[in-house]
């Protein structure tokens, strides 16, 4: 049996017989002629029929046929004379039409149908999008003299922040989901100087917002001997560049950049915080003044950041910390973090038990290091303008949803 | 401040001034002069000074001063006239000598201080080795059309096998992880028809065995429009191809395969599995027989594989699955899937209502499908020979370890 031929790569083949393999995507029973629309996964193609064969939407075929140019016909080209081999027969029509341009159904519909839902080819591309997104992640840190690593998901403690955190049952004894890889990627820079994760995270997020998921996939870095946050904010802007470079975006060489005491005297704001409308603001004012969808606040209150923050030289009360928003919702979160064992003495007091393995990396002698994390369903939601992170996740976990 | 030159880089330096920055791994004094032992991610390099410091293995410093020609030196460089700033010191001393060939601990004592025990060269390594084999794990699959997914770990029902499950509370329901991504990943080949997933994967493995983890890294691929296992298992011998490369070994073109039957005679075995030592013996045979160090056991009893693998269509009783070992040792599982709904049915009978959402997948068509799953962790361990998986895991789970 000669080899298949992918239906995007059918241009090339004109004048020669080919075999095509994947799914009825569409009929179309014209007078004269029926179109059979046959979708793999590189893309779909036109299979001209005379007779219209008894063959359902998702039924899984083989054609083989000629490859004749048509200007009228999808990528100019259509396969003519199949011989048609049904490999798999579906025993149910999807609920919905994938067919049409985008599914004709509302978000908790396409979820509950995700195994066929996904197949919708916009949504397939959310994923490529994402795929393609993770490998430029890997790909510019790679360059960079990073190392991946795989830390632990099972953890002791609910510490690094005690709400919101999934109990199990560990043979017997209670142990939490992880919800950042924070403390072990701290850990790896005192081994690998630089560290990268792509991994998922858990939060028992209590509340059902657009942009909260109890599971998502975190792309997480970490880098040792830098001089301050800034170092940690060049490397994150090379990354993210790199990235929107995959998806056909483009980052300015220099982010634009606020301190959070401006960002408030702007917003006519007193909260040591920002809220989503707040970021949204922002998000326009980057757009408008520096003509970029990207903007770095930093100087963060040191009482909003976790205990790990470095606080500015200058001023104790803020810290080496910045958020990046990206149209105008927060992206990543990132800083430098602190170093020595006796900050972290200090800034931990009851609590330093609870963190004895961790600590040990500093009494060991760690270097300035700071680090962030990219949500990556976050970022596929941006760059598509999704406006839900469940849509841009192949299977949601939420405060409601455990399926499929 | 010029910019900071890594160890291994410093042999093109020879004749100019130089920063290093790193920890302090080994002091040697001799009569009229100290080498100060320098470790960086990249390597080592010594640094003469003129009267010995007081800086204890560990502390972090930055070096800056002239690179010299010195043969006897490693690398045959060394850097003089240093100026060294302290930019981090070690609050405790290591439990062990980082400096030696291998550390002078035992397995038990290395994993409760991973946090310093990992700094050894050695064992940093390992964790090398394990970045660049799923490096290369990915980029042989990215090559051939794969895309890339990320998966729920944490599931509603624990399907797959009820046994060895880890229960939550899942906002108050019970929820369990997911014990690898193979109902998810089956999903999606209707999807993008070819997927892999480097993701954790949790066993609560009631043993304490040199070869089981609570967690550890599994490198799933799955891929549609196959005839057989053998076109997984064709697949399969390029990855790894591809992996043992990355770490400077040698696949064969055609990897040796033994049929279950055949092994069984040869072992005078009648079990219908195989135990670690045939595993071994099978090994031993394929070297001497083949001169390979890997060896496809196909052809397992039906009644030893799991509900969705594929019986062969000669002999129902035996499955169109394979096992790869490496080194005498199971290193990868796989084979054909079951993909016509109504097979499902009758291999799940009362089961089924269950796996409700995986089924979805088979009800709306599914091309003939198959995958496989190599364990990372187990992988590096035969690639270094190292004999117990903790020992290739950065902070490995398992009965009784859940820290660090």
């Amino acid at each position: 049996m000669f080899s298949r031929t992918l239906a995007a790569d059918l241009p090339a083949h004109v004048g020669t017989t080919v075999r095509l393999a994947g799914w009825v995507h569409r009929r179309r029973a014209l007078k004269s002629v029926t179109f059979l629309v046959i979708r793999d996964r590189s893309g779909s193609a036109q299979v001209v029929v005379a007779t219209t064969p008894p063959l359902t939407e998702e039924t899984v075929i083989e054609v083989t046929g000629q490859v004749v140019a048509n200007p009228q016909a999808p990528q100019g080209v259509e396969v003519i004379n199949p011989e048609i081999r049904v490999l798999s027969e579906p025993t149910r029509r999807p609920p919905f039409d994938l067919y049409r341009p985008t599914i004709p159904a509302t978000l908790p519909t396409v979820l509950d149908n995700a195994a066929v839902a996904l197949r919708h080819p916009e949504l397939k591309r959310r994923h490529e999008i994402a795929a393609a997104s993770v490998k430029a992640f890997r790909s510019a840190l790679d360059t960079r003299g990073f190392t991946e690593v795989h830390t632990p998901k099972i953890v002791a403690t609910s510490t690094e922040s005690g709400a919101n955190v999934f109990e199990l049952d560990y043979f017997g004894k209670p142990a939490y989901l992880a919800q950042s890889p924070q403390l072990f990627k701290q850990i790896l820079v005192g081994v690998f100087e630089r560290v990268y994760e792509v991994g998922p995270v858990f939060r028992a997020e209590p509340h059902d917002t657009a942009r909260h998921l109890a599971q998502y996939t975190s792309l997480d870095a970490e880098l040792g001997f830098i001089t301050d946050h800034r170092d940690v904010m060049a490397v994150l802007r090379d990354v993210v560049a790199e990235m929107a470079q995959a998806v056909g975006l483009r980052v300015p060489e220099e982010i634009p950049s606020i301190d959070f005491a401006e960002a408030q005297a702007m917003l006519h704001k007193d909260e040591p915080d920002l809220a989503p409308e707040d970021e949204r603001r922002l998000g326009e004012w980057a757009k408008t003044t520096h003509g970029s969808e990207f903007l770095f606040v930093t100087g963060y209150p040191m009482a909003k950041r976790p205990f790990y923050t470095h606080p500015a030289p200058d001023d104790p009360a803020k810290s080496n910390s910045f958020d990046l928003l990206f149209r105008g919702l927060e992206l990543v979160t990132g800083g430098q973090r602190l170093h020595h064992h006796a900050d972290y003495l200090a800034a931990l007091r009851d609590e330093a038990p609870d963190y004895r393995d961790y600590l040990a990396a500093f009494a060991h002698g760690m270097p300035p290091h700071g680090g962030f994390a990219i949500g990556l369903e976050r970022w596929v939601a941006r760059v598509l303008e999704v406006p839900n992170v469940r849509g841009t996740t192949l299977f949601p976990r939420d405060l409601h949803r455990l399926t499929p």
